[in-house]
Parts: structure tokens; C-alpha cells; sequence
């Protein structure tokens, strides 16, 4: 489970098992500054910061990109020196394994900037 | 008052005047679409629809583009054929002109997609 950045979202469908809680929480673990947004739907949630507006428009466009390449959509939220990233599988109306793998990327795109 | 697409945004300072709630409402009626944000803080809020993700993030470009040029930065809230946007005025906590100038700009751009 820690390689989540070699792997790729496969296609999630209506039925596709929620990852359980107890999973979740070692996910978590590995995850740096994630959390499971407390709402009816489980969400990740991050917030990161930038030094301009330049920078968090060009961080929203990569994390973009990772979205059409990977097939699958987050909420991106971008403010003055913000992004707030959530990831979460509509199809199942909670977290799918795709949720932590695109996490996961998104940490490595904000390192890459 | 109904060419602010014509207008620029002003510096807003700490102690600018809130634009009165009765003007709030003639301005709100020569917008489309647009409505106040029942919050604590009054924010213009508009969601925009897309046909696809490409399509949807192309306009987050030029609404980034648009808050640059005027110095004025909304929150952007980027989905999958969705775009929400809120105008407000973070130093006055509140509505400026300058929101209701950058909400008719943002009309003007998704019109020209």
C-alpha cells in the first residue's frame, strides 16, 4: 500500500466495495496531511498553500491533468495562495482505493512544483 | 450601473463602504443568474455548467486570468462539468462594486465559450 503513486485508478463502478474503516485508517497513516472530511459522504481533504496565485492556478492545472489521465474527477477548490483538494468516488458515495492513489499523486505534484 | 463590464476594480482598503443591501438588490436583478450566499459574510455565488471537464476547466483558466488583471480573486470551485464561483471582498467581508464588475465579466467570458 505504499507504493499508491505506481498505481493507476481502475474503473469504479456503482457496487465497487468502499474501502472499510479500519483500511482507511492505515491508508491514512501514509498519507501526509489527508484527512477524511467528516460529512455523510467520506471524503479526503487537503489544504495546500502557495506563495502566489500564480503558483496554486498552476498546481490546480496539473492536478487537473491527473484527473483526465486518471479518469477521475476531484473537487478543486482555488483561492488566493489555497487549493483545497477532495477525492472521493461518486459511483459508491465514499472512498475507493482510486481516492488514495490520486492523493497520493497530488502530494507528489505539489512536491514536483 | 449596467455597464460594469466596462468598469475595472477598484483597490479595495479595509473601510471601504459595503455596497447597501437595497443596491445589492437592484445590482442582483441586472445580473443573470447570480444570487447573495446566505453566509455570515455575503458572497455573490453563480454556478456555471459544461458540457465536459475540458470545457470546465478552460474557464477556470480565463476566470484566473480575469482575477489576476483586475486584482481581484474569487473562490473557484472546479468539478466535473461544474464551475462555482464566489465573488466577495475578503478586506471588507462583504460586497464591493468590484464584485458585482467581476461577476458581469464572468458572465461575458462563459458567453464567449
Amino acid at each position: 500500500m505504499n507504493n499508491l503513486s505506481q498505481q493507476s485508478c481502475s474503473a469504479c463502478e456503482i457496487g465497487a466495495p468502499l474501502v472499510p474503516k479500519d483500511q482507511i485508517n492505515s491508508l491514512l497513516a501514509n498519507l501526509d496531511g489527508w484527512a477524511v472530511e467528516d460529512s455523510s459522504i467520506d471524503r479526503l481533504l487537503k489544504k495546500y498553500t502557495f506563495q502566489s496565485y500564480a503558483e496554486a492556478l498552476e498546481f490546480t492545472k496539473l492536478i487537473a491533468d491527473l484527473a483526465e489521465s486518471e479518469g477521475h474527477h476531484p473537487k478543486i477548490t482555488l483561492e488566493w495562495g489555497l487549493v483545497s483538494l477532495e477525492w472521493w468516488s461518486h459511483k459508491i458515495k465514499g472512498l475507493h482505493m482510486n481516492d488514495f492513489i490520486c492523493a497520493t499523486k497530488s502530494d507528489e505534484i505539489y512536491s514536483s512544483l
